[in-house]
Order: structure tokens, then sequence, then C-alpha cells
């Protein structure tokens, strides 16, 4: 492989690409294209500016777009997809795998993707509206309609037919199987490409085929093809509803790709970038707009954990010394906590923990709880009674860490869970959640126990 | 596909599981686990005690406890390859692809994994230790030795002879190529096996073969490998060494598999939970010990956050409403922060942003923190002012949250490239690190406004 020299000629590149739109020259700017890596393309793509994206995409004819499109993330596409003609974007988006297609309008406005998918020719609209059915993260989701299918009276001699005459079109195919269903599209067996070439001209394809294959229903989850693929070394698996009609098929990159999603989507929601991601290049506004909508509700929640010292505020004016232990105390819960729900949704994401099982992660988290609680809470205790020299400040401090952790860990392994089976996104509200409950609890039981023994501090 | 039913027959799996293993009964086991899917396997094993685990790979043969450990994570598999005798756990991994086998030697002791390597076949512990020194997200890391390789005079008919004679051995072989060297093992050429059906039996391979084929180096990063695969839609690319001599192949489905193993990483990262996975099934004092490692560095970085705190007591004192703000100014500028850290995280595992363009992102970030400083700190503000009645206290507090939101996101999307240069994992260090500094500030702003205002709050 060349070397890639990320960074090396950087500016260059999109400044490049800038300059080419601006020439007009649709064919320079393919052969630009086609000279530099699709990550290279998403890179140059991304560092345009809004209107030289959109030109982009309007000189281009919508194949060479769709290429495009189809080296730049789901998101930065379908903004870019959003600024053209209806028109335009359906012949476009045509030129894509069916299930690219519905990523990236899934990802538009309803009312966007309806106007996009009108303009589609009627085959096409009827099965991008049937795809954007399913979850994007089941069977039906992540099908392509791109795979071959005969009937099984069929002969081996009508399939190389077919496939000389298209070859154009199934050169394009990913695939390595070919799917044999009856009259009313039930799917009936597989055939491996390479099956074709020993058998007579004349054999009807009901006698080569694999009978009764592998399939999977079109609502299957993620997590089930993932343990199919596991289990099958397959280059595709065939997806049918539940008459056992032949929809689509299935790649196992496909099913890479998705759960290499998740795990991203998890990790920006836990940070906080809610509504699908964020790049730099994004107008500021909208970025700001979006960080922001989930900073407001972190607003509410700050407020209320607050409370609780406005509350004690007495106890705290007498004690001067407790408001430097206030974040301390609920920092290091809230830390303690995120670890709790980190393991919880990778058992999750595995399949090592149920969604019911709520005893088992009780019992395991609240056992560590006591332990890491009592570590942690003897050491800050320590180091309380070290600065001030009062034993009573070690103790209500010490023993609020304590208690605050092993209900910050309790509580942290049992979210994601309780989410779960409320159908919420764990990785979204996990950890606001959690960072409420330990604050305010941190909050109480450090003043609370505090105003006990008030006159000994 | 069948239902796999998660959760239906929980109990009973891995209750089954472990009373065939106390029956000493190999073969009912295999018969077990193969009735089973990977994902229930998994779940099944990891439910068992350790000494059960131990007796279960114990009892079966090498090929049969390698299939167990291909079901389970790398880390799980580590922990029990661990438990055996170094000749036993050789036999088992030796069955196992070579890139698996090294993932699960490097999840180990050094002085464990070379016991280990000293009992394998010497081809194989050459082997071993050659990929070892790769790192396991390069090419050479992700790379497995089960390929094909012939010189470039034998024929087609000693090809297909070879393949004949050891069909057993390349029916496990997950290769669609045939890589041709010369002497010297360098790589000449590639062919795919479905060329050999048509040329005449005594065709010399170097006649048939496409010269000068795609390769990669051995240490080509997991984003070249990457990008790489998205250009080039083939199903495995052969890794050579600086003197073009071949080493191995990856196949594509290693480098999505990796890519989803690093997304987890950076999530387990992120949220504390470091040196490797954690399962509930491991024993109580390894979690929690290993939960406390990362836990104590942050008392130490909470320690100088507070001490901020701790260094304007008398302004607290004097105006104990302010202690109800801090954590709000400085929990409410973290998060700002965390969702600048994602966003350049991700930017920076897309390649759309270089570690060097730290002016990019800082002037990006700066301008959002401008403007959401300037939101969340007039509505903090407006907040303290209705509660207080205090036009002074508005301004210090939304003044303070305004000024360290700006700080928090210029840092927090600056964090992640800095820790990236100097080589630190950014998912690791990033949020400490932020959340520490954004603390400080918070503290200092919110007391240190105070104390210029004293005497009209």
């Amino acid at each position: 492989m060349e070397p890639l020299e990320p960074g090396k000629k950087l500016e260059k590149l999109w400044e490049e690409l800038s300059s080419q739109i601006n020439t007009d020259d649709p064919q320079q700017i393919v052969a630009f294209l086609d000279k530099i890596t699709p990550a290279d393309t998403a890179l140059a793509v991304s560092r345009l500016n809004p209107e030289e994206q959109t030109r982009l995409l309007t000189l281009l004819n919508p194949e060479d777009a769709a290429d495009v499109i189809a080296d730049i993330s789901d998101t930065q596409g379908a903004d870019l997809i959003e600024e053209l003609q209806p028109g335009h974007a359906a012949a476009i988006l045509e030129e894509l795998d069916s299930d690219h297609i519905v990523d990236i309008l899934g990802e538009l406005d309803e009312a966007d993707a309806s106007a996009i998918i009108d303009q589609m020719t009627p085959v096409e609209a009827e099965k991008a509206r049937q795809f954007l059915t399913y979850a994007p993260d089941s069977a039906g989701g992540l099908m392509i309609s791109e795979y071959l299918d005969f009937q099984s009276n069929q002969t081996v001699q009508d399939v190389l037919e077919e496939l000389q005459n298209n070859r154009e079109k199934y050169a394009e195919y990913d695939v390595q199987y070919l799917y044999v269903t009856d009259d009313n599209n039930h799917l009936q067996g597989v055939l491996r490409l390479r099956d074709l070439l020993f058998p007579k001209r004349t054999t009807k394809l009901a006698s080569l085929m694999i009978s009764n294959p592998f399939r999977v229903n079109a609502n299957d989850s993620l997590l089930q093809l993932h343990n199919f693929f596991e289990e099958h070394n397959l280059f595709g698996v065939p997806v049918v509803n539940d008459d056992s009609r032949l929809l689509g098929i299935v790649l196992p990159e496909a099913v890479a790709e998705e759960k290499h999603n998740r795990s991203t989507d998890q990790f920006l929601g836990f940070s906080g970038i809610i509504g699908g991601e964020e790049f730099r290049s994004m107008p500021l506004l909208a970025r700001s707009g979006r960080r922001l909508s989930w900073l407001s509700l972190n607003v509410v929640l700050n407020i209320l954990a607050a409370s609780v010292i406005a509350f004690y505020q007495d106890t705290l004016a007498a004690v001067i010394a407790l408001a430097v232990f206030l974040p301390m105390v609920s920092d290091m819960s809230g830390c303690s906590g995120n670890q709790a729900v980190a393991v919880s949704m990778r058992e999750l994401s595995l399949g090592l923990v149920r969604p019911t099982e709520l005893l088992r992660v009780l019992a395991k988290e609240a056992s560590l709880g006591v332990l890491n609680g009592l570590a942690l809470g003897i050491l800050l205790g320590a180091i309380a009674y070290v600065w001030k020299g009062n034993a009573f400040l070690g103790l209500v401090v010490g023993g609020a860490l304590a208690v605050n952790t092993i209900v910050a860990v309790s509580l942290g392994g049992l979210i994601p869970l309780l989410l779960k089976r409320a159908k919420l996104d764990p990785a979204l509200v996990s950890s606001p959640l959690l960072t409420t409950v330990t604050d305010m609890c941190g909050f109480f039981f450090v003043l609370s126990f505090a105003s006990l023994v008030l006159e000994k501090l």
C-alpha cells in the first residue's frame, strides 16, 4: 500500500478541491477525487464551505456524487443531501446501496425524506418506504436489496444469461450467493456462485440449491445478527418477513459496521453529544444549539442537587470547612458510579447480563461498593482529620463518602438495566441521572451527618 | 435463524453446563456446547466459578477447548488460560488463529506468556514471538498466518495436489486468495482461488498471477488498514515487512472487529474502567482493586481542586450562598468540556482532524465557548439573582460560569490532540485531567470574582 502520509499535504488537498470546484469542470474534479483515498475525500469535503459542498454535488453526475456521499459519514451525507433539490437528491441516493439510502434518509426530517422519496422511481420509492419501517439496527434496517434471486424452475443457463446480459449491474453487487424463491417470493434455497460452474447448463436450480437455508427475520436484532455470523462463517444471510418472503440480504460487514457505530453513539451520548454526530465543519450555531439542549437539562438537574446545599446552609455556615469536601464527595462517588455504569453497559451489549437480572447486579455492585466505599472513606476521612485535627470531621466526611459510594455503584450498576427495560438509551441518560442522584445524596450525607454532631465540629 | 430467546432458559443454561462438568464426560459437554450459540456459551462459561472453568478446559481436548476460548472475550479467555499448566495452555492456543493467539498472549503477564510460548512447537513459538513484536492495532498485530502461499514456478497441478492432500488443514482457512512468493519469500503476486479452475494444469503460477499486488506494511496503522479496505473491496490483503517479505494476511473482519474494540476501550477508559475489561464474573477483590487504582488518582486530583475552596474559605464564610453555586459552575463547565473532548476524539478517529491542528480546534471551540458560556452564564446568573435578589451575586455566578465554559470547551477540544501527540491514550486521561482543571478554575472564578465585590454580596 502506498503510504497515506496523513497530514502532509493537508491544506493543499482541500484547497485544490475547492479551486477545482470553482473551475466548474466535473471531469477534472472526478479525476482528482479518484486520485485520493476515501478518507482524504471525507476530510477535503468536510473542510469545504456549505456553498462549495452543494456546488460539488450539483456539478457531478449522480453516480459520481453518490461516490462522494459513500465516502463521508451518514450524518455529513445527510447534511449535504438536505441542501439539494429533492429530485437531484433522489437521483444521487438511488445510486447508493439500499441500506445506505435508508441510513441517510433516516438522518433527515420526515418531511425532507418524504419529499426525496416522492422523486424516486416508483420501485425505489416503494423499497425505501418499506426499508424505513425497520429499526436501523434490525436485520431489516441493515439489509441491502442488491442480491441475486431466481426461481427454482429456472436453469443454470437462465442464470448465466441473466448475469451475462446485466453484467454491469451485477458487477457492483457485493454478493457470493444466489437465492432461489418460488412464485410468491418465498425463500426456497441458496446456491454459491461457484456451484454454477460445474453442472450441466440445463440443470434446474431446484436440484442444485441447498434447501431451507439459514435465514434471519427482518426484526432480528443486531445482537442476534452478530451471534449468527459468529456461529456461521458466511458471506451473507437472507432476510425474510414473517411469511418467509425474501426481503434482502445482510452482509457481515454491515453488522460489524453497525456495532462500531453503536459504540460510537454510546461514547458520544455518554459525553453529552446528542441528536446525531457533531463535526467542527458544521455551522457554529447548529453545534452550539445542540450542545446547549443537553446542557440545559443539566442545569435543572444541577439545581435539584444544589438545593440540598441551600437547605443545609446554616450547617455549612457553622462549619465552613465542609464546603471543601462537598465537591470531593460528590465527584468521587460520581466516578465510582460511572465505572459501574460502564461495566453494566458493556455486559448488556455482550449479552452477559439480562436487563431483568437486577438482583445479581445489585449483589455484585453493593459488595464492591462496601469494599471501595470503606477504602475511599477511610482515605478521605484521614485526610480531613489530618487537615483540621478534628476526628468528628473525619468521621462525617469519610462516612458520607463510604455510604455514598455504596449508593453510587449500586445505582450505577442498575440504571443501565432499568433504562434498557424502559426502552430508553442507557448511553444518553445514565450519566446525568446518576450524577444528579449521587450529587444530591453526597451533599445530603455530608451535611446531615455534620448537623448531627454539629457542636463537635 | 432459530429464535435465540435471550434470557428465557438462562439459569438452566449454566446450571446444566456446570452439572455436566461434574459428570467428567467431555463428549457430553461438547454435545451440549454444540447445541447452544457462541453467545450462550460465553454467558454460560462466564457464570461458572473459577474451579469449574478450569475444569472445563482441562476436560476438553485442546481443539474443543480452543472453540470455547474463541467464543468468549479475549480478556476472559486470558483469565482462563492463565490458570492452566503452560503445556496445556500452549496446546489449546495452537488451535486458534494466529491473531487470536497473540491477542490472548498479549493480555497475559510477560512471564506467563513466555512460559506458554516455550511449550509451543518451535514453529508456532517463533511465530508467536514475532507476531507479539507488532502493536496489536497494526497490520502485524492483526494479521493471521493461515494463508496459502506457493512459489511462482509451481504449477496449477502442484497447487491442486497440495490442496487435495491437506484438505482438512485448509478447510479451516478463511481465505479467498493464494499468494505467490519467490525463494526468499518476497511477495510476487496473487491469484483468486477460482482462477485455478480454468487454465491448464501445467500452467505456471507466474503466468497466471496478478503481479505486484496490493499489500500493507506490518507497521501500518488501523486507520490505514481501514482506509485500504474502504478503497479496495477485497477479502484480504497480504502483509509484508520492509523487505517485501510476506508475513501474513489481514482480513477485513479483523479490521472491523479491532475498530469496534477500540471504541469499546475508549468508552470504558472514559468511564474509569482501566487495565482491560471488567466482567462481574471476575473475583470481587480484583474488580475492586482495579477500580480503586483509577479512583485513587482521582482523589489526588480532587484535593488539588478543593484546595482552591480551602484557600478562599473566608470569602465563602462571608457569603455562604456561594457554596450552592460552586458545584453547579464546576459540574456544568465539566459537561461542556466533555462534549468538546468527545467531538475531538471522534474527529481524530475518523481522520477529520490532525493532532497538529491545535489552532483550528481552538478557534472552533473558543467561539462556541463564548456563545454557550454567555447563554449558560446568563441563565445561571438570572437564577442566582431571582433567588437572592442580589444583582452582584448574579454577575459573579453568571460571569464565572461564562468564563469557565470558554476555558472548559477550549481545553476539552485541545486535550485529546495534545495527549495524542504525547502518545498518551486520550480516552483514559482526557476526562480526569479536564475535570480537575475545570473544577479548579470554576471554584477560582466564583470565589475570586466574589472577593472583588464582597461588600456588595
